[in-house]
């Protein structure tokens, strides 16, 4: 059985893990029979955003704590994560994986990956283990290629002209544009892609669809 | 196109709605192309619990805010739900149905729905308009039922022998054992019920199916 680390960054598309992304992730590995656990940074959210009004709170949320929801309380802090222990690791997308995960939000293309992000991820692209990354979460595919010295590794964030797609291209890397349901397959670097609710209007329907053809192309390269 | 509503509670299994049930709900709707509406509602959580440690806390959470995460901001206040405007309701679980919906959490049998809910529950009781209620959330359809005057309604959470089906058969409606993929279908009533993480260790993969199961039973009485 494939043993797969999803990272979650909270709860929520606006300051966190997009959360539809996130439950379709856990249901297609479910579906496809891997194994995964569940892990999230445990520090501060970058910051709480009421998700209904839109507007930014004074509140103080732990990105662990709240990740806790999604994972029904099965979750470790992402600095304990082992990747002697899995064959891949998964990052579902939403804001929070430019807020909390690395430092796009607030330095674009200048972001860097947290420490325990980069501690997490890195190991797996230097082994050619697979890394899925979906909606925004594939900004972590461009820092870490970089990072690895990789040219034109191949990333989607959908069709592109876009801040994201702009920097995973001054990064060094290439955009490849593509409709929410198409997963983009790296073989040579072993990354996975899917736009997901980089497609904003898309239906929910869409959306797990757009996570369903990344696990599916996991699950092929896994064999 | 068929029109449904989505009551949500909050968000997260233990002070709001189920995660994983509201966002396969949301995709099971999508899937079956109808359209739908999410409302929660206005008013403070019953508590808020760290989903980590499992521990109630100190915070304030409003029930409508908080779902607004799950439904990216596309979410009304619970006493705006005009049930003219649609062809069925639909209520993922979670612990939010027993301690935001209605008051099982702290009276167990003697429970009562709260205004808001019941307000929005009753007419499609009365007009016999399809409801469909997830784990927990089957409550609803016990109070509901028992306030129309129904008796011997079908309605499952599971296999039963549990204070839900107890208080269930105590409101004199029939509590049907099911397992977790299969959805009780009440045509007499137009009651669905569903047990999903009634079953807490099931899957994510055997959640999505139950619910499926549920909205695929309201997607055949739709017609």
């Amino acid at each position: 059985m494939s043993r797969v680390a999803v990272v979650l960054s909270g709860c929520g598309y606006l300051d966190g893990s997009e959360i539809t992304e996130a439950v379709a992730t856990l249901v297609a590995l479910s579906q496809h029979g891997m194994h995964y656990d569940c892990y999230a940074p445990d520090r501060p959210q970058r910051h709480v955003v009421d998700h209904l009004s839109g507007e930014g709170t004074e509140e103080s949320r732990n990105i662990l704590v709240e990740a806790a929801r999604i994972a029904r309380g099965n979750v470790r802090a992402l600095d304990q994560l082992n990747p002697d222990e899995y064959d891949a690791i998964v990052f579902p997308g939403g804001f929070g994986a430019a807020k909390n995960l690395c430092t796009f939000a607030e330095e674009g293309v200048n972001a860097r990956m947290h420490d325990d992000v980069k501690a997490a991820i890195m190991p797996f692209v230097l082994a050619k283990k697979p890394v899925v990354a979906i909606c925004a979460a594939p900004l972590l595919l461009g820092l870490a290629a970089r990072e690895a010295g990789y040219s034109k590794a191949q990333i989607t964030v959908g069709y592109g002209g876009n801040p994201l797609s702009d920097a995973i291209e001054a990064w060094g890397q290439f955009h490849m544009p593509l409709a929410v349901d198409q997963a983009c397959l790296d073989r040579t670097h072993a990354f996975i892609s899917t736009p997901a609710y980089m497609f904003d209007e898309a239906s929910p329907a869409a959306i797990f669809a757009s996570v369903q053809a990344a696990i599916a192309a996991l699950r092929e390269i896994l064999g």
